[in-house]
């Protein structure tokens, strides 16, 4: 396995869809969590906001099980390629990334968010 | 414009090739490379290691022009959608995520970086 850098004990994760190919989301994972994807085939981070480990899907159901991890030529930024079950955003959207900078939103919402998160701030 | 959260006064810009979809690099800009980029239609990004604002490609020529930028739900993370001019990465592949987490390679060089770049560590 290759040395990964870590900064502050955390690396940037951006996760891809293996299907869409769209981005997902980008998240954060410390050693733990890389170790807990690889062991278990399903997406953990470490959640910056509630210092914890987080896997994705834990409170949804919208688990990622992941096909493959890259890392960058600097050794300082993963890439998960997933399955995505149901959307990844909290927000019911597909991807995180369903907005353009001027505000534009360019996707439609896969599920009402207030059904599937009891806790809105949750799973962030 | 939505208005986007900097830590340390940077965000992290994840760039995905508009044509094969692959996610080719992950940087960082500041404000100021944001400007940059929409005012000239070409990616800038900011060197947290050379402390400045650069332009990809000014020295490889190896320009990403940016189609689409895209926001989070967080606001806190960028996707530019850019055509890639040449190879993303400065190690000659397409993609600085050429290799999986337990070091294959996973891709094939599209140049030679020693004829491309005359100082490696100047573009990366």
């Amino acid at each position: 396995m290759i040395q990964l850098k870590f900064r502050d004990g955390l690396i940037p994760v951006v996760v891809q869809d293996t299907k869409t190919r769209d981005i997902l989301m980008v998240a954060y994972a410390n050693e733990e969590a890389i170790e807990l994807t690889r062991a278990t085939g399903f997406a953990h981070y470490y959640s910056r906001s509630r210092n914890k480990i987080w896997k994705k899907g834990e409170e949804s159901g919208h688990f990622q099980h992941v096909v493959q991890i890259l890392v960058d030529c600097d050794e300082d930024c993963l890439v998960y390629q997933v399955e995505q079950a149901g959307a990844a955003c909290h927000t019911g959207y597909p991807s995180c990334f369903y907005r353009t900078l001027d505000g534009a939103v360019i996707s439609e919402r896969a599920f009402d968010p207030e059904s599937v998160y009891k806790n809105k701030s949750s799973e962030k």
